[in-house]
């Protein structure tokens, strides 16, 4: 692992870090928030999945979660939302490829060579976050938007990984949308029933969620449609899942609506992350 | 002056903004952040003035100040920091030209045709934001590095504009340093007699500031030695200028360092501005 930046940020570090993936097959770049209070003693960790076409830095940068991390004293990891460089596979369109891995493990060619997103985050990435920080054993996770439907998906496919779970305007059902049949058909293969395994919403009904989750979504969302989050919520009604779903007037699918929420989120992992606060 | 975007942000919006000024003779582009209280009165407001190679939207986007505007019921205004375009003088160096401004008025060719950057944000930007949105008498002045020398100039040369000025690492003696040197040199001439009304640490001693004033450096800071903090806490002592100067200790440069004490400042701002908070 190779220190790419460190920089001092409300009483903790904001640390941008590369390393070589095995399962990726290429370097990955990641960044960690550590609060001050790990000088201490290990923090909760809270996992922040990204969005298409985002890095690890848009949310490090525009989603203030340092401030909240540093009131609770958690550790915020931002993963790459896939592999990148030279003799990784790409795709002209925004949505497929380098930034739009979508949290699976690709099975068709050309993608099965890099794009193993789904191990990366929830075992290679975990593993290394765990040996060289400060962290607990209790983690949460949450994202936006595609990382929305990473975090969600991941969650329930892991459940021991995971104590507590949230989402920003997340692809919720993306067998049913073209945020989704593309990516999905492209990495999976044309079997939609190995799609259903990677969404939300058909998941949840499969093997549901032990505990809460609280998802935030924009009423003004500009891709609203292509989220589908009618089809969540409908899921956890039917399966009594616990959960907060706030529809949030006025607010569309930017930084800007997920910094606003952003404290409320990091307060909901620390409630159910063992987060003792002074 | 036409909208760029406007999105929902913390209850209150952020928007995006371009109009044709006149002392500039070019299209300026400024960001306004209005906080909900604005939907029942007037709100104070506070001017957030950027540093080398900045437009309106760093601070936007990195700062994380639109969470505390709405808090204490603050507008915040992020002028861009030069004139831009096709027609606009600039330099290849990044600290001279378009993105250095230096928020002064040039007398020199090239730049006095563009670069009226002090009368741009004391008088015209200010004109155009008290008849178009809805902000009180009561106005605040800060910035970051070249903003922060802009900050304090400005609010010390126009004493009835601001009613409360603050810093972050602000260039505090440009005449001495080659944050300066160059720039005042370039766009106001060789006679050094004239640069002295834009270098805060000599106009403190020459008009004095009435109210009083925070600033806050990293001391960690890689531009230090150009900033040349040490000359405006020596005035500010001599002049017993009422002060609180705050030497951050493993702190640097960057939006890292802004946004940890973004709260403090608009909190200093808001105490001064006759915000009543519920």
């Amino acid at each position: 692992m190779k220190t790419v930046s460190e920089n001092r940020s409300f009483g903790g570090v904001q640390g941008v870090y590369t390393h070589m993936s095995e399962v990726c097959d290429c370097e990955m770049t990641f960044a960690v928030y550590m609060p001050r209070q790990a000088w201490n003693e290990p923090v909760p960790c809270l996992w922040y999945l990204s969005g298409l076409t985002c890095t690890h830095e848009n949310a490090m940068v525009k989603a203030g979660l340092q401030a909240h991390a540093s009131e609770f004293g958690i550790a915020i990891v931002f993963p790459d939302t896939s592999p990148r460089g030279q003799g990784v596979a790409d795709d002209e369109a925004y949505d497929l490829g380098q930034g739009a891995g979508f949290y699976v493990n690709a099975t068709e060619a050309p993608w099965k060579s890099n794009f193993q997103m789904e191990t990366y985050v929830a075992s290679e990435l975990r593993d290394l976050v765990t040996e060289k920080f400060e962290v607990s054993v209790h983690h949460g996770i949450t994202g936006h938007s595609m990382g929305g439907h990473g975090a969600l998906t991941l969650a329930m496919k892991y459940p021991g990984h995971y104590q507590s779970l949230s989402a920003f305007s997340p692809i919720a059902n993306p067998t049913g949308s073209d945020w989704g049949r593309k990516q999905l058909g492209a990495y999976l293969g044309s079997d939609e029933s190995l799609w259903t395994a990677h969404d939300a919403s058909l998941v949840l009904r499969d093997k549901g969620w032990s505990g809460d989750v609280l998802i935030d979504q924009g009423a003004d969302d500009q891709f609203y449609d292509l989220l589908r989050p009618e089809s969540l919520v409908a899921a956890l009604v039917e399966t009594r899942t616990a959960h907060e779903y706030r529809l949030q007037k006025g607010y569309d699918h930017s930084y800007y609506f997920v910094s606003t929420f952003a404290r409320d989120h990091v307060a909901w992992h620390a409630e159910r992350l063992n987060v003792n606060r002074p």
